[in-house]
């Protein structure tokens, strides 16, 4: 809910919010989600923003590329993570890296404009070339997942489940965060470690090694946290 | 995908098939899931059966009513269970319940025709009285859910999480079986007891008691199965 208090001073505003395709996005997904997608035409999305369409237009190609980009957004941040996690998490401490994905992968869509994670299915029916990059995206979350998933196992479960299938279920399992949106329960701190902690449980993970891979993460998180900021300020200068 | 052979005697066609009623449920599932519920008219369903328009109405008020109803099938037969759970599961085996529970949910998921449950979201944002219904039963199931969670649960979850929120959160684990339908993975018998056994540990029930109560709900379920099919062969009489 990225709304600009009226007497808040611009430079102050996040860049994010501030701009005019960000704006047609938050408007987007706002409608998208309350009166559904096929229901809402551009010309309502660009009259909520207080643009003409032919401005819209100048941003996106139509509705489906506007959900696309709101889809990627609830992805990219993730990804754009697992390669720091497995920079970041000392080998041998597999726990804490699933752990650490599910968090940011909890905070990423405890995040998402207007919840848009619950639009997913949306795309399945779609132009699929639109959706082709969000797809992709998606399919590496999963297989980060899985792969994540497998070296935390326990041996009982790796010699048993693949990659792929475990990677849907842990996707699937981090995913809960949409409807708990959806039933307005807020993602507070300590439902996004039960919810990481019920991933690990998922690959059998014991519970004192639960105990400080939730420990260890939040401690990484935090200093992602750092530089996530630290490099959205220098972008943003 | 209840599809009768060319070649089969009418009289052992499934009832449920057979009747004009569940061919425009089968028909409109299909189109639903593959084309998406906005882009699919009644003209198409009606079409797709080899009925005239006006014959569907005779059936439905409109595509709906026919969502809510195969929203309300995919719900419905796990709630008819949830009485003879609590009756048939000794008191002091509450994980078996929650297993079984959970069991039953996942069979369900697993032959939902053309796996509508990937459509829950479209109730969301359409005509409230219409799916007012399914609303409802699925309210039942999630708290169903979490009392059975909450009894299976470990002191320290159960003093720490509410019936409603446990309830959601086991509610969306099963549902993983659409999911898994979606990316083209079978629903074994092996997949499902992987997804029960994922929601007792989501309730932090120790490995030897899953054990159990995944036993304990297998036999359960057989004797289950048996009695709706005794009640749905004495039903086609």
């Amino acid at each position: 809910m990225r709304r600009t208090s009226p007497g808040r001073p611009r430079h102050v505003v996040s860049t994010s919010a501030a701009s005019p395709r960000d704006q047609v996005l938050d408007a987007a997904a706002e409608l998208f989600v309350t009166r559904g997608f096929a229901a809402t035409s551009t010309r309502e999305i660009a009259e909520k923003v207080g643009i003409q369409q032919a401005s819209l237009y100048y941003h996106f190609a139509g509705k489906d590329e506007i959900l696309a980009e709101l889809l990627q957004r609830s992805v990219r941040p993730t990804m754009d993570n697992v390669a720091k996690i497995e920079a970041l998490v000392p080998p041998d401490t597999d726990a804490t890296a699933l752990y650490l994905l599910a968090l940011i992968d909890i905070r990423t869509l405890a995040e998402a404009s207007h919840n848009v994670g619950i639009l997913y299915g949306q795309s399945d029916v779609a132009d699929s070339e639109i959706y082709a990059e969000f797809h992709h995206a998606r399919g590496q979350l999963v297989e980060s997942y899985g792969r994540f998933g497998l070296r935390a196992a326990s041996r009982d479960l790796a010699s048993d489940i693949d990659t792929r299938e475990l990677g849907e279920m842990l996707t699937h399992s981090v995913e809960v965060v949409t409807t708990l949106r959806q039933v307005g329960l807020a993602v507070t701190p300590k439902r996004a470690n039960r919810i990481a902690a019920a991933a690990l449980r998922m690959c059998e993970v014991p519970q004192a090694t639960i105990s400080i891979a939730a420990s260890a993460a939040g401690d990484l998180l935090a200093g992602l946290v750092t530089i996530d900021q630290t490099a959205g300020a220098l972008a943003a200068q």
